[in-house]
């Protein structure tokens, strides 16, 4: 189950990043789980990561290895998360990392570890040392939907952004791709994202710009309130073109950051698309907030209402439900009876209310759409914010029932 | 579904406390969803009430007349919330309330309303304003039974506890009943509670009773973090026997304490054992904290997780699940590496990892029982919580997703 249909793009060609996939069998044995990215010397990378802190031993090494010397390779596998593993995490984490140093002629401190998967097992470091051979004699600058695969955990189907762009006479290309599922609600980050382009950018502007858009993507989806042990969204600049994103004006900057922001917010939404039993798209729009803060808290209240969302599963215009949650989201003198809310275009509650207008007929067509903004207007301020999650379906209890079966 | 067999108790008859209850075909019409209780003159009551902003008229009146009279009479209906109702919420409460002040020779004011079922709906005083002779006509001190029954909405049992005990040579005889399946995140109350004992209390005395043993035992439930607009927990004392609470020594009025702190403890375990969708009885314990509040947001993050609730459902020991669920709980400084955990005897993580005597089957024979401890011990300070919840299974999903067709 996903919701609409999302094939892959056409992936840009992003000069000076290599990708290699290969099988190591981690967890199943019937496709790659195994990718290896290859940056070109002198390129700059930026993450941002989970806010667990039951943070997984790969994600403490890229904070270390990221600060330490100029990242070289990454190296990702899915089916086994290495996070809940204590002290032997770390051990079987620097055990890939270290093999892999040996076989490309660099060191430990140059390769930056991703896991995602099951929660609190072993990492068979071994099965991912004896893939590597593979994996780099895969690599080639035109395996990003390769990659989308290969990062897949329960995903149903891969994820990816691409585009290009004339920013000072030079074109700018940008690809990403991104995974996740279930255990969605990033807090800096979320499951795997990798972007990158072919400019040279400072690392400082390159987190900066990074962390601006991040915020207003991957921070602003949620599908089950469950914050991963292992997220991690990287954007990495091989300054393979002669554009110098540093330099541009500011005009020709907002140009570059506008273009990163939208294919965040697309690889982000991807997500919530193929959200674990997910039948449902739903924007919830919180407008005319006291605060971006409280914006986001309202909207985040009603997203993750298990009440909200079986309502949304059912195609059930029961909008009580969403009054509730935003009762209850803690906003400071809350003024319900100033609060209208629509979806889609049909106006439901007026003044904390149900509108004179609203007729059971319109809202049960509106909810029985694919794709649902649900917009509620607070009347306090003039702060909003935006949050994109799915329905909870049977499908969804039925898939994280089963996980590891 | 439901968890366990808990047939009512033979409630002790509280002396100046009548119930009745009636049939007004609100939303069923097979069963009594009106219930009124006539307290004795010079009986005191305390209240504690939903914090959700979008409260309902009931809880709004209850909150303004209890402070401007001595109540004689409760007014309860299910079927309908008269939640996000806005102005005419206030006004069919009212119709109802006179209505009963008329019937019964006495003010407005004197009566507490309350009101449970579908949100923003609104209310068909005038069904329950025909019910009332009825309701009036059947009032006895034998029908907590009845009322039991009466005030249950999606609740697939009725729920009541019930105690006797001899404090400074008096007999004192604790009665009460609570409703509640869905919606479930108590924020000071609980959906409804409505507990009655024979001695004197004056009202400040009988408000302190009722805010601290609600704090740990409604206030530790959760079913799906859905605060409702409702919820009201009362609490009676009708005075009629000679034993007077406020001029009781130390010793006895610890007694009173600890027999209304395990019944409103049973009560709340009630609403969880009869959880939407409820197959598991689960009780989330932390330990060692650094303050009582930690303590409860961590177990509040387990409790509430949909992966840690879904895993429950699957009897899946994927502990890994719980510890990203205390990792995420927003705990300062939380070093993971202390933290261990137990699933009733059996120890699954120590030192943040693995347990090395931990082995799947005997996680697995625990998960599958009906009732479980999650222990977690954080080892950093010496305050704990328990908060008790149910798992999330397709049962909870299909009755959310179908509960107003």
């Amino acid at each position: 189950m996903a919701v609409g249909d999302k094939p892959l793009p056409k992936f840009a060609t992003i000069q000076g990043l290599k990708i290699g996939v290969a099988n190591a069998g981690i967890k199943q044995t019937d496709r790659p789980d195994v990718t290896v990215f290859e940056l070109i010397e002198g390129a700059t990378i930026a993450g941002v990561y989970t806010t667990n802190a039951f943070c997984a031993a790969p994600v403490h090494i890229c904070r270390q290895h990221s600060g330490e010397a100029a990242t070289r390779f990454l190296l990702v596998n899915t089916g086994n998360a290495n996070a809940g593993t204590g002290e032997p995490g770390f051990i079987t984490a620097h055990q890939c990392i270290e093999a892999l140093a040996q076989k490309t002629g660099t060191v430990a401190n140059q390769i930056l570890p991703y896991s995602t998967g099951v929660i609190g097992e072993p990492l068979p470091a071994e099965k991912i040392v004896a893939s590597l051979d593979a994996a780099l004699a895969d690599l080639s600058q035109t395996n990003w939907s390769a990659a989308a695969s290969a990062i897949m955990t329960t995903d149903t189907r891969p994820k990816g952004a691409t585009s290009s762009l004339e920013v000072a006479g030079e074109m700018l290309h940008i690809s990403g791709i991104s995974k996740g599922a279930g255990m969605i609600k990033p807090n800096m980050a979320t499951m795997l994202s990798y972007v990158a382009i072919d400019a040279k950018v400072s690392q400082p502007l390159l987190q900066r710009l990074l962390s601006e858009v991040n915020a207003k993507s991957f921070n602003r989806i949620t599908i089950d309130g469950d914050t991963s042990t292992n997220d991690s969204a990287m954007l990495i600049a091989t300054g393979a073109s002669s554009l110098d994103i540093d330099s541009l004006s500011d005009d020709d900057f907002l140009l570059v950051k506008d273009a990163l922001q939208a294919l965040y917010i697309e690889l982000a939404q991807l997500i919530i698309r193929d959200g674990e039993g997910a039948n449902k798209f739903v924007h919830v729009k919180v407008i005319h907030a006291g605060t971006e803060d409280e914006a986001e808290r309202v909207a985040y209240t009603v997203a993750e209402s298990p009440l909200v969302k079986t309502a949304l599963y059912a195609s059930d215009p029961n909008w009580g439900r969403i009054l509730a949650a935003v009762g209850r989201a803690g906003v400071k003198a809350l003024d319900v009876n100033k609060i209208d809310m629509r979806i889609n275009d049909v106006l439901i509650a007026e003044k904390g209310g149900r509108a004179a207008s609203y007729t059971e007929e319109a809202g049960a067509a509106e909810f029985s759409k694919e794709e649902i903004v649900i917009s509620i207007d607070l009347n306090r301020g003039s702060e909003e914010a935006t949050v994109w999650t799915s329905d909870l379906s049977i499908e969804y209890v039925r898939i994280n029932a089963e996980y590891r079966t």
